[in-house]
C-alpha cells in the first residue's frame, strides 16, 4: 500500500464541480481507483458530504484513497495545482488550447515531470462546466466519441481521462505470447519437423503434383512459421503426424 | 443516419457471453453506441431477451443500432467473424497472443482493412470467460488498469475496448487552439508591440538596471511567445499598455 499511495500522490487531481448524484461521484471514485488516481476533489456537491450513494457505487474505491477534500468555490479547489484541464464537449468561444484526453495525459506526465501538479476539471451532469470555471483552467480536454452519440455519464468520463492517464505511464506490453513451462521452437527444430511432414506427404502421395510441389510446400511451411510454434508444439505435431501414419498404415495394405 | 450504418457495418462486433443483469448489457450497448460500434450479440443472456432493465439503461443506443441478436452458444455467435479476440484478465495457460487494448484496435482495423470480420468477446459479471470459450477465440485481449483495484463492470470493459477502436481510426488533433474570429499574430505584429512595451518599460523605470535589462527584456518576450497570441490579443495588449501608462502619468506628475 505504501507505494499505491506514493503513486497516487504523483497523480493527477479529479476536481467534480457540484456534482447532482452521489451514484457519479461513487462511479467516477471506482474509476479513479482503477486508473491509479487517489486525489478526489468536490466543489459544492449538491446533496453534501460524505454520500451514502457514493460509498455504494464507489464498491470501496474511496475506502483506498485519501479522505475527498470538499470546497466552496472551484479557485479554492485548484489552487495548489499548476496545470488545470477542463474538461467539456462544447465550444467556449476562448482561444484556449484543445488537447485530447490521450495528448493531456502525456502532457500531464511531462509536467508533473519538472514538479508541476496537474488536476482534471468535470462540471456537473448535464449542464458541464460554467464558461467562468473554464476561464480557470489552462487548457481544455476533450474525448473522440461519436458526435453522433456523446451520451457519457460523469462515471465514463472519469474512466476514459484516467485509462489515459495510466496508460500513458504503463509499460505492458502490446502483445505478448506466454509460453508457459516452454520455449519458442528453434529453426532446426521446425526445419526437423518440415523434413519429417514433408517425408509423410510424399510418401502418402499429397505432394504427388511435381509441378505444384514447391509451392505447395513453401505455403505449408509459412502457416507452421505465422504459428510461432513452441519447441512442446512442434514436439505434439510430430507424434501428431506419427500416428497419425501408423493408423493409415494397414488402410494401404488393405 | 445512411452514413452511421455503414460505419458501424465496418466495425466489430460486441459479443456478451451469458450476461447476468439486463442493466450491464444495456450499459455495455450505451458504451458501443459512444464508441461508433453497432453489432451486439448475445450469448444465452439469463434473463432472456429483449430485456427492459436493458432498454433503460441503454438510454437511446439500442434503438440506435440493429436488432440484437441471441445465440445459444459462443460459437454459433463468432461462426461469421475471422478475428476473435477474449477479453479476460487471468492467465489461461494457453499459448495464445495476449494484446492490449490499444493494440487490438490498431490490428482489428488492418485486419478488417484485408475484409477480416473482428469481434470482442466478453463473459459473465464477476466469473468471466470459461477457457472453453478462450479457446474459440484468436487471441486475448487485456486493458492495463490498476492490478491492485480492477473491479470494472461490463459496461466500462466494453467502453474501454470500444474507446480504443474509435481512437484508432479517430483523426481528431491531438492539439489545437480555436481563434474564433481571429488569426494568429504575425512576428511583425509582436515585434511591434516589444517595441512599444519595453519603450515603455524605459519611460517608467522598470529596467533601469542596465546589466539585467537585455535578459529581462529576453524572458519577457519568451513569456509572449509561448502565449502564442492572436492578432486580436496583440492588439488588447497594446491598448492594455496605452490605458495603463495614461492613467499612470498623472500620479508621477503629482
Amino acid at each position: 500500500m505504501a507505494t499505491e499511495a506514493s503513486q497516487s500522490a504523483a497523480a493527477p487531481a479529479i476536481v467534480l464541480v457540484t456534482p447532482q448524484l452521489g451514484e457519479n461521484i461513487g462511479a467516477a471514485a471506482r474509476a479513479m481507483m482503477n486508473c491509479g488516481l487517489a486525489d478526489l476533489r468536490l466543489v459544492a456537491p449538491r446533496d453534501g458530504w460524505p454520500n451514502l450513494a457514493a460509498e455504494r457505487a464507489a464498491v470501496g474505491a474511496l475506502d483506498l484513497m485519501p479522505p475527498v477534500r470538499v470546497f466552496d468555490q472551484l479557485g479554492a479547489a485548484i489552487a495548489d495545482l499548476t496545470m488545470v484541464y477542463a474538461t467539456t464537449a462544447r465550444d467556449r468561444q476562448m482561444v484556449k488550447p484543445i488537447v485530447t484526453a490521450r495528448q493531456a495525459a502525456v502532457e500531464a506526465r511531462a509536467h508533473m515531470a519538472i514538479g508541476g501538479k496537474v488536476g482534471f476539471v468535470f462540471g456537473p451532469e448535464r449542464t458541464g462546466l460554467l464558461s467562468d470555471d473554464v476561464s480557470l483552467a489552462n487548457k481544455l480536454v476533450t474525448v473522440p466519441l461519436n458526435p453522433a452519440f456523446t451520451s457519457l455519464n460523469l462515471g465514463q468520463a472519469v474512466l476514459l481521462i484516467g485509462y489515459e492517464w495510466f496508460q500513458s505511464g504503463d509499460e505492458t506490453p502490446a502483445s505478448q505470447l506466454p509460453l508457459g513451462g516452454t520455449v519458442p521452437a528453434t529453426q532446426a527444430e521446425l526445419q526437423n519437423f518440415f523434413a519429417h511432414l514433408e517425408r509423410e506427404l510424399d510418401a502418402c502421395g499429397f505432394l504427388r503434383n511435381e509441378e505444384a510441389r514447391p509451392h505447395m510446400i513453401r505455403n505449408l511451411r509459412a502457416m507452421w512459421q505465422r504459428a510461432e510454434l513452441t519447441e512442446q508444439e512442434v514436439r505434439t505435431l510430430h507424434g501428431m503426424i506419427k500416428e497419425l501414419t501408423t493408423l493409415r498404415a494397414p488402410r494401404r495394405k488393405g
